[in-house]
This record gives C-alpha cells, structure tokens and sequence, in this order.
C-alpha cells in the first residue's frame, strides 16, 4: 500500500511560513515513528483562495488530509472574510468526506508581532500533530477526548468530577 | 436484519467526556429494550471538524445517526466557530438523509465549570434518549410533539389552552 | 393518478402542538374540495432537526410538500439556531427542487403563553392554506401576489396607487 | 430554434404587484425589438420560498432566467429573512448556471407607502431590461460595465480619471 | 496543447472599469514571458450575480480560471451583499474546483472618488498578476507563501524573526 499524501495549502497574505513549521513537525514524527507521507505543496493568494485551493489538492491531487494555513487581519472585514473562508472550507470537507484542517492565526490574538509569530508556528506544529494523528494513529485523539486540548496555547484540561456534583436542576 | 449502527463524534478540544455519558444512556436502553446497536466512535480535534467527521461516520463507516459531541468557548470568536459548525452539519445530513444530532454545551451556560460538567452530561444523556428513539421507537418523539421538552434543563411543558382564549388578531 | 403526498415535521421542543392545527385546516379543505391528499408525519427533537426530517420526508416517504413547523425560544442563540435551521430547509428545498413551508413562531412575538398559542395555531393554519394552494390550486397564490398576505396576523393589504403617483427620483 | 422561457416568481407577502410592471417592460422590449419570449409566473408565500421556486421554474419548466420579485419587511427579522431567501437563490443559480435576478425592494427604502410602490414597480422594470439583455444583447451589459448603474434610482454614473490622479500608496 | 482560458466577470454597478486595468496586466504579462492565454468576458448587473457569472464562465465557455470584478457601496446593506456574493463565489469555486479570484473594492476603503479609481485599478492589477501566476508559474506564489502582500495597497512583509523570541506560553 502507497503512503498517504498530506496537502498543505497556504497564503501569500500572511506574514508568517507557517508552512515551515508544519514540515517539521510532520519530518519528526515520520522519523520518530518510521512512517511514509507524500506531501504536496500549494500556494494561494489569501484565506478566501484556500476552500477551492484545499478542494483542488484532494480531487486533482489526491490527498488524503490537507492542513489550510492562513492568518486573519485585525479588522471587521478580515473576520468576515475568515467566516467566509471557513464556510468554503466545510463545503469541501463535505464535498470530499476529506479532513481540512484549518490553521488560522488571528493578528489581534498577540499584542505585538514576534508574539504573533510564535503563535503562528506553535498552533502549526500542534494541529500537525492532529494531522498525523488522524492519518496514523487515531486512537491517539480518542484517548484525549474531552481534556480540552488548545493548539497553540496552553491546553485547558479536563474538568474534574466536583467534590459535591449538582444533583439536579436547580 | 442488521442491528442499525450509531456514530459518536467527539473533540479533543471538550474538557467534557460527553461521550461516556452517551454510552452509559445508550447501554442502559439496549438492555432495558432487548435491543440491539453498533457503535462507532471518532474523535477530531475541534468543533468544525466535527461536519466532516460525522459525514465520514455516514457515508465510510455506514452509520444510520450521528452525534455529535462538542463544547462550545465563550468567546465571541467560539460562538463562531459553533455556527459554522452547525452550518457544516447542516450540509452533511442533507447530504446524507441522514439526522445528526448535535449536543453542544456552552461554556457560559454554567457559572462553574461542575456545573457545566452536569450539564453537558445530563445533555448528552437526554439527546442519547433521543438518538434511540429516533433509531427504535420515533413514535416516542410524536407523542412529545410540542410538549416543550429541553434537553439538559427541566423541561418546559406545554403551553395549556387558555381560560379565555384570544378569538382574533387584535 | 394517485393522491399527492404532504409531510408534516414537527419538534418535541416546541410548547404548542402546531400538527393539530394543521390536519384540521386541510381536512377541512380536502372535504370542501372533495380532494384526496395522503398525509405523513415525523417529530424531531428541536428546529435544528427539521431540515434533514423534511428532505427525509421528501427522499424517502415521497413527499411532494412538506410543511416544516417549529418554534423559536426568546434567546438570542435561540435566534441563531432558527436561522441555520432556514439555511438547512433552502438547501433541503434546493436539492430536491420541492417546497418546505417553514412555519415559525417566535416565541417573543407574544407577550403572553395563551397568546402565542393562538398565534401559533393561526399561523398553522394560515400556511396549511398555503400548502394545499401550493398543491391543488396555484392559480388561487397568483391571484393574491403582491397584495401583502401576513400568515398569523392580519393581512396588510395592498399598496394603492396613490392620488399624486412621483413621476422621477426626487 | 425555440425562443426563450423566462421564469417570474413573486410573493403574496409583498403589497405592490412587480411582475404587471415586469410584464409591461419586458412586452415593450420584445415589441420594439421584434423578438419572442415566453413567460411563466408562480406566486409563492412569502420571500423564503422564492429560491425553490425559482429553481423549479428553472429545472421543471424549462426557463432560461428567472425573475425573483420579493418585498423585504422593515424589521431585523424581515431582513434576516431576505438574507436567508438570497443565499437559496444564490445556490438556485449554482446548481443550475442559470442566472436568477433579485428584484427586492426593503419596505425602509421609501418613507411613504406611495413612493415605495413606485420605486418597487421602477426596480421590476429596470431589473427587467437586465434580464432581456442577458438573454438577447448581453453586449448592451457589457457596454455598462464599470458605469455605476443603478436600479430604482438615478444612476451614480462612472469615476472620471482625476485631474491629479494619485501616484503611489500614500 | 491549446492555451488556458481566463474568465473576467464584471458589474454594471461598479463605477470603475476594473476589467481594462485587469487585461493590460495580463497583456504585458504574456507578451514579457510569450504565454498565450484566451480571455472571455461578462458583465451582469450586480455583485451578486457574479456567482453564477463565473460558474457560467467555467461550466460554459471552459475557463481555467475567473476574475470576479466589483465594488461594494458603502451601507450596510450593500456589505451584506457582498458577504453573499462571497459566499455564492465559495460555492460556484467548490462545484468546479476552479479558482475563482474575487477582486472587490469597497466604497469605503477611499475618502474620494479619485483615489478610489486608483485603488481599484490597482487591486485589479494585482490580482490579475495572481490569476497568472496561479495559471503559469504557481511557485512564483509559493516563493511569497508567509510574505504578507496586500493587493491594492503596500504590502505589509513577513514577520522577522524577533531577536529575543517568546520560549513559552506566558
């Protein structure tokens, strides 16, 4: 059986290769855990070329996972565009019963820019692992369901059972 | 005949395991009803790839229903995030004619985070009901047609016919 | 030629039950009309339900029109769940090329229970008119285009055309 | 060949009757320039059920292009409404690369009801001799192009190169 | 092998001739690397028929890809249609996995009309050397990936590497 191929779909709008990191992320894990993945490489202009952008490397160039990088501009129109983007992105998951990671990074989550870049890069190394994770070892996702995994910041754990738990509606 | 196959979709990103309360519902019925179900569980990272997961549980793992699981952030920016959720999972039932019954818990629908844990277990037990019914007995559902039934919190009940019913637009 | 079928998809959450309403308005004009009409009908938990119980009506019971019938809390999620609800009912619509009446109450647009079970009701049965007009006599929504119909509440009426019509953009 | 089918369908919900002004327009058209068209009408409820009909007209009797003529309430509602019943005509359009025109009017536009019925019957028109030149001199659309053309009100006209135009991004 | 196909899709509302600066750049484009390339071009009405004006390009007369041109106003209604017309866009780029490249300006992205002709035209241009680098040389837009440019006005550059970078979540 041939290895899968991973897409990676990204943007010359932001101001961050969050490409680099993603690869290697991905270079670890196929090293540490003797795997092989294809990975195919596309650039689009920004966040809104990324649906279609993502959809073309599943149908024309099939992968079979595809991570979509992209960084939101700070002002209204930028997370509407974000929304849009999103919507495209669910359009071609379903189209395609295919996972599309979306990595977006949003420029008023860090005050100041080499924050912003920290960011970026974190939050793509850590859904590069969700993606290899989903291709490779899903069990791996499973044993952390509901602990409250956050990509790019600290993860927020699971709630513990509380010492006195509510009985009913009160 | 096959005993019918249920999906569960669950996130890594919930600090809730919803998806063991749903299984303890469910098992408690089957028993209860000399009935029988598969299951089938997947785990995502977050909310938005919860469409494309349920679809897969659908169209690849041959599931009949889906639930799917998910926490919902308060921020602005997670609320979001539920909406286009919702809108994927919209497009992957009309894809399928298939329900997918989403159990979102909302982080500000609790003041403390047992609380919050209460309910989105006692959410996901109450839609569980759901997710057998509609499998096994829908006529369950017809009878509580407009009876104001609430998953997670009291139900509201119907409305009564009043004493002095309005006898026109005024 | 056999009868053509109508769909009924109705919630559990819901607090007044609209389906009564609605049988009765069409048994009354199957009668008046000496008509034949078979009649299917499907609960689901909340409005969110409803798109994929009305294409399911449609695709798999044959439904030739369904009659969508819901109610929508006074929140302001409450708001957005009805909105993506009608955004799954378009797509059901648009995929099988048949109508889904949507026929929504909200829950603030009575001041009183007793009230918005009358509206409810009314409402009901105003587009239980609308379906079976939709389905034995086109011609009757043709004659009342443009004349400003209000299911519920009274009808606004036409726009006359007035004594000193504006004869440019001023 | 066949001539042309154009598809009109409006709303009882709306108080001006578009589609006579619609009518009169597009017969001076094919008068005046000695060409053949068919008309089919439908009058669905209200503005939510204009997409399916649209669709309809397209997919089931045969129309080259649609007209969809729609009244917009005043309240916030009314204009969700309006925005939930363009995107199931935008999906309308994609599914069937027919080209469906919108012809709203937003009861907010005109302070009195007299005007708002003459701006609604000067859209219909306007939007009317659109649709005839898509159909038979797309040229007359192209010349257009990049003039700010208005319809319902006064054209806004092109931006004339300016007299100092700006060099560079200052 | 025959030359590739561009789409242009423009408006009659827009009060700029954004096609002519987009084919100027194209024709200096292929004269510079003697590319050949087809170019057919529609102009509809409004914004939100440019969905299916491009879906038509691409499903119709074969293009590879589509400029959609246009100009948003300044209200808030005109902003909401420009969210459809996105999303329409989204929809018709799923459907074909055709890059659609959407070229708006927005009324109030300039303070005079003057220097809203000039962002424009710019912004056409921009995207216009996009459309063919996607159709020639995509690794022309792999070497900007993370680059930060903005079409129509400066581009904003990547984000250095800080000298002193965060090591942690703080």
């Amino acid at each position: 059986m041939s290895p899968p191929t991973l897409g990676i779909v990204d943007t010359t709008f932001a101001r961050v290769d969050m490409a680099q990191a993603t690869r290697e992320t991905i270079d670890e894990y196929l090293t540490d855990h003797d795997e092989e993945l294809s990975i195919v490489r596309r650039t689009v202009p920004g966040i809104k070329d990324l649906p279609v952008g993502a959809k073309r490397l599943i149908s024309q160039a099939g992968c079979d996972l595809v991570m979509a990088l992209g960084q939101v501009g700070p002002e209204e129109i930028d997370k509407r565009c974000a929304h849009e983007a999103t919507l495209g992105i669910q359009q071609a998951q379903i189209a395609t019963d295919t996972h599309v990671l979306e990595v977006f990074v949003h420029t008023d989550e860090a005050e100041d820019p080499g924050r912003l870049r920290w960011l970026a890069e974190n939050r793509a190394r850590e859904h590069a692992r969700n993606a290899v994770w989903l291709l490779f070892e899903p069990d791996r996702l499973r044993e952390l369901a509901g602990t409250g995994q956050r990509e790019g910041y600290h993860d927020e754990g699971p709630i513990e059972v509380p010492a006195d738990p509510p009985k009913e509606d009160t």
